[in-house]
């Protein structure tokens, strides 16, 4: 490390930022770190993209230079893994693997076996794909990590986030990486807006303890506090009261509005069902259970929680390009707003600058004690002065365990397969997702096909027909 | 243990045989023991239908007296539990878990939702309803084994195979308890038709060594070998020409003339899939896995294997008990050809008359490491002079793992269910079985309810809604 | 819980305290809680020495009733175990097992065959010993608490801490408790003196993280860190230059003028030996190693620690005596000096008033990953409302590995040979103590009987010969 | 595999010999090899003297010549590793690590600190200092059988043993290699010369069934029996009996003739102590726990047994080497008497001519549930076609574990230490073995180094101060 530490501050930080040309993350990222007066330093920006790169450095330094900006970084583009790598103390990785004419395929395509997937990017047929392309690129990324920067922290923020960091450790084992994920505190946010409306007070998601357990967007609460105060038996009635009409905040918030919203019925269910509850969006709760919740898309409007459309993200990612014309050109103007995200904070802890709790993605050394160690899994975990320690989460809920379980064992099998060219075993594991429900082999194995077909150059070599 | 050891024979035997009115299996036991020249005692039949074990007392003592008995035995009826049990040597569990009329239920009230069980006592939903009556039943076995005879080795024939040892485990730890189950041999007896078919050598079962591992009627065999030569290449070419039409033995043995016969159709399609032997019978296989198999009578009839009506059952029944009438009567002569089981050889192994290794339903001491210690699995095991030592199996193939981790959580969590009287984890359990697809939580809670309401006498408190 | 929580304040709380009559740490505690503006409520006094209870009572109202006390707390005295346990939110167990009489012969009688106990209570013969008399002590509260109050969570302080926590567990596995014990703040305090000798930087030992790991008494530090600073390399250096001399902070404390003080030359010692931070006193440390440091009491002197004479204990004792009549008589006046334990903030924690990460002795549920589940380990823990969760410690340096792995076994041994008055277990655990060296059977046969009778009415029958 | 297969019969084997110059095992196993009806093949013989091998060769030529040979296999020499292994089935690993000139050092500088070790080539530090030469060879030959001979069966005899295997499986993960030792033959050649004695029953050492666990040369019998009859009770009593005066079968066998006999007074001590049968010499049991057998020479005579002294070995060297001569020259006639080992018996079960239960150093795959996984133990194993599946041994006797637990962790830090030439780790892993007892830090570096000087040209970089 070739930082500065003095006084509880540190100068002279180098970040690598792979897929630094990412429109949207990084500018909360650059945002975050103008506002913290605690850290310093440069951001090397590297992308397949390179003149998404650039424009970012554009912008990057813009952000930097704005009046209210209390932390002056600079931002530089690296023309290679090398370039950006060497010398990094931290490491984010945030992609998009190949591009939306692929996720295009991983969405729709299911479609015709009645497999309606909200998002496609975890688990389900088009996770697995997705993965089937991700896979290949983060074992580059960890063999540039192992042999440009092996004491670097490594933050990634990619789906499908399990498989993604369990590849950068099964490749590069004495890796130092970790995955984050805001998909839990949005379900610490629903309980701060249980709390107030049940006894009228005002808390924020930081004063909430909860239990995390499981994995990435699978995850569970098993017990949820705030000042002495047990919610679980608040959201026990929350949710029942909730279920059948669903939990809208109105306004903006409403989940008809947005792709990303939902009424959180999916997660009362699961409640009602497991006991535990689920913390993530409703979209991606559903894909790791059978069809239950999304056998026909009349079924998903039941349920009040919308199907991305791979038009929607096509029309997204236009706006966002406008946008960063704009910012570039002055067209918009610079601000300061904080993103919500905890990457900086957790980046200061690793530095010594506080010790934090929070939940995070990293392999089970035990913090799981129901999950095969070396998965990875989604727990609390201390952050310390260049450590991790994942918090012991306990026993899952017995019931929910199974659903958990599966899936760790096919994302094992999907590395594996993957990494391997192992066709028999990646055919064998796509069949085996919940969503595949009870679809033969002859329909499962075309799918598969077909699926590969659509990403063909991006598929490691032994999986193709 | 109170009997004589001298020579190489024992004599002074006790063995107790709860169920001991079974017309079937009893009569096979009963002439291997006439026919075993090493051992030699007394058989105490305990049945709730006390008239049916003291048939079976006169018939017993009728093969006992067959002029080609070795050894001559004597049998006797015991009142209750704590009479069979004091001083037994040995405890023989087989008995049928309520009746015809329960099972029906078990096995035709789920085709309302589309699922055609081949079997219906195992897993599934008729599985799991025959573990709901079956697990109290065994704890009261499992406490009367605990007080009255606790070094008594016990060796169990019913179904669910595995839930019934698991809760002898549970209930009394220090229980010598172990499963028997011949679908093992029966793929065993496969691999020796295609070592005849291929090479026109001859062999024995017992002559083939093969790796078992897995669950009963979801085992697998991961090598095979007889003399030097790996049958497992063999088995693959064997699988690929005969997975079309199927393998069939022909004349009485055809598939369409049995409700136990298969054309190992299913069998081979799992080999093609996993690359290991799965070793049971396609009806039972059929029903670990998603409705690949039995989508549709038709489905079935494709895949060349019978679905066991309780029709059949109940006549198969009147058979019985007419063969019954007829063997007290003399109508039917009694004649002592050997029933093919091992169990009276295991017996013999435990009183260290020669060490055997067989196939054997026991916890897990380590001898499946990627499946929780203490679930009970199928391995082989070295059996000798009062101990069973399991055989390391090995890792289970990657493929295969998945499928059958679901059924072991599954069991732990319907035991927990069932014992405990948890309802909500008992229906998470039901609706978690792979026969259930996608079943939405109404249909299947009102099926889970319709099922239990059918055996409602035999249901612990707490599972009714 | 019976107690009320309203605005990160609790009142109305019941503690028991078993050992209630203690003269010294009791009154730190009872001061810690005047001191405390968040908790409030009633501590229920319970010791087999109902006097000595009495006196305290006395003494805790007068704490209580002090004008600077910013919480009255109500002090009670319990006639039995069932009337202390019964309501109570928390127990506090802080006993002696018998008194210095059997202590005396822990000590000392080890001495014929060249066996130096610096302290004599927590391993080697004398630590086995006071173990002979304390877990029948402990089997009988862990029945008392599962009887009584099983939702309890309680806190010991007694030694030896290991086995008196371990035992709990073992008899009631339900029970929440855990172990406090301030070693391990010394060499934090050690750190922070170091801190400031190198840097200027005056921290306070709550600014510093340790990675604890080990078990009590035998507690290694394998991280030490301060805002950014690394503690390792400059402990490296501060073992190396003092490891001669020894590190003497002077004055009265000076281990020359103490019993309690030590130079830290066998801390330093241990370091340069293994390359991680022995946390506890020498004292301590010596015995748990072969008698490298205490050879001889010359040796000792060189090594500049002290061993604890029971004459001074019993001087001590006396002296405490008289405080406690001069505390009720007022000749002592009382004042409210906060005792620097934790244990009112662990139980601040445990309502939920405030996160906390303290060292911790609870059973491994993995956060040793290199030590028996089960076993009671000493770790850092985050303590929340209602739970107590490990963290992870990570791997063991594999120098010190072994050598706190054989102290985990023999704690393990000892817990079930004295529980299950198993004298050919007792007797082997007994022998294996590192203390024990080559010492041969007989002579450790006779030390065994001779101590064994040294505190015979405490010993549970089938230990002695 | 280039061998054929037929009728039960294999020819055209390779068997790749390393440390093919043996004079004795050698020739032991060349004759077993050619008093064999079943097998049949080639022998290439390996030694880094070369004459030794080529005097081997001459030798093995005229045992497949004598007339009474029922399998002529032929044996050449190797000019190097690769040679030897390219294409081979099965390879012999039996070297003599340096020579008797630094086993010198191993046996006798210990002395000096009263370290009386009557083998010194497993544990104490003699074992240790061998492990530092050893270490090194055997990383050479596992890179080489990954480089040459992937696939083939390796069979070790070199001591120490355990090192050894665990070394070939530490840098080849996926070797198939394990360890052959007949030490636990002797132990069961007591059991039969006990059943004798009070039964009059002659039974050879095969038809008893021994429970084996531990560690090569402090292995454990945990349960004894032969046709029904329990050993154990029965050697309780010969234990009792034999303990004042030892056990001693007279003759030529009376331990006062011979470095290599005992009167089993330890083994019969240990039992007292434990319950359990240590299954080794007594020379190579005393080494494993504290000098209770070797204060001095005077104390090893009163546990009758010997200590092996170097000159006695080169004496025996002397000897070997004339009769190596001899059996040249013709001066002594070639004999064909069987070696009593094992070796040629599991390479035929390994072949699928018959598969067998014996002891064996393998991994830890769980058969010794209370070690850490992957150390090498000794436990029995089922052997069978391309497999050895290890047999479940049971938890380890309380009393025992703590002693064989402390060897398994020196070794595993032993291992690591001489890998990667850490020499604070090999001095702390040195000075934590139990003979050297309470031997001080000072003490204890200067014998580490003069050791290591006295070997000074195998010792790896790192190690040496």
């Amino acid at each position: 490390m070739n930082y500065d530490v003095k006084g509880n501050k540190v100068t002279g930080l180098n970040i690598a930022y792979i897929g630094g040309g990412s429109r949207g993350w990084a500018w909360g990222f650059m945002k975050d770190l103008a506002n913290d007066p605690q850290i310093c330093g440069t951001v090397r920006l590297y992308d397949i993209d390179i003149s998404a790169a650039r424009r970012n450095e554009t912008i990057g330094n813009k952000i930097s230079a704005h009046p209210n900006a209390i932390s002056r970084w600079k931002y530089t583009v690296a023309d290679s893994l090398q370039q950006a790598l060497t010398g990094a103390d931290f490491t984010v990785i945030s992609i998009l693997p190949a591009s939306f004419k692929e996720m295009r395929s991983d969405v729709h395509t299911p479609e015709r076996l009645g497999i309606y997937q909200p998002v496609g990017d975890t688990v389900g047929p088009g996770g697995f794909m997705r993965a089937v392309r991700t896979i290949p690129m983060y074992r580059e990324i960890a063999q540039a990590i192992r042999d440009y920067a092996p004491d670097t922290w490594v933050i990634n923020y990619t789906n499908p986030m399990t498989l993604c960091v369990r590849t950068l450790y099964e490749v590069f084992p004495g890796i130092k990486a970790f995955g984050c994920c805001h998909e839990v505190f949005g379900t610490q946010k629903l309980l701060c807006a249980m709390l107030k409306e049940n006894t009228g007070i005002e808390a924020e998601r930081h004063e909430l303890y909860t239990t995390v357990t499981g994995i990435n967007h699978f995850t569970w609460l098993t017990s949820a506090s705030y000042k002495g105060i047990d919610l679980m038996p608040m959201y026990a009635d929350f949710a029942s009261k909730n279920w059948q009409e669903g939990y809208d905040e109105g306004g903006d918030l409403n989940w008809m509005n947005s792709s990303f919203r939902c009424a959180q019925r999916v997660k009362f269910d699961l409640f009602l069902r497991y006991g535990a509850i689920a913390a993530a969006g409703d979209r991606h709760l559903a894909e790791f259970v059978p069809r239950w919740y999304t056998m026909t898309p009349e079924t998903v409007k039941k349920w009040k929680f919308g199907l991305t459309t791979v038009d929607w993200r096509e029309q997204d990612l236009a706006n966002r390009l406008k946008r960063s014309d704009d910012l570039i050109s002055g067209a918009e103007e610079i601000d300061l707003a904080p993103s919500g995200e905890e990457g900086h904070l957790l980046l200061k802890a690793l530095l010594g600058l506080g010790d934090l709790v929070s939940n995070v993605n990293i392999p089970n050394y035990g913090q799981c004690p129901d999950l095969p160690l070396g998965a990875v899994v989604e727990t609390n975990a201390l952050f310390g002065m260049d450590r991790i320690q994942p918090v012991y989460a306990g026993n899952m809920p017995k019931g929910v365990l199974p659903l958990v379980a599966r899936h760790v064992q096919n994302q094992e099998n999907a590395l594996r397969a993957i990494l391997d060219g192992d066709r028999k075993l990646a055919l064998a594991t796509f069949m085996n997702d919940p969503q595949m429900g009870n679809v033969g082999l002859e329909d499962g194995k075309k799918l598969f096909d077909d699926m590969l077909e659509a990403q063909k150059a991006y598929v490691p070599k032994g999986l193709l027909g």
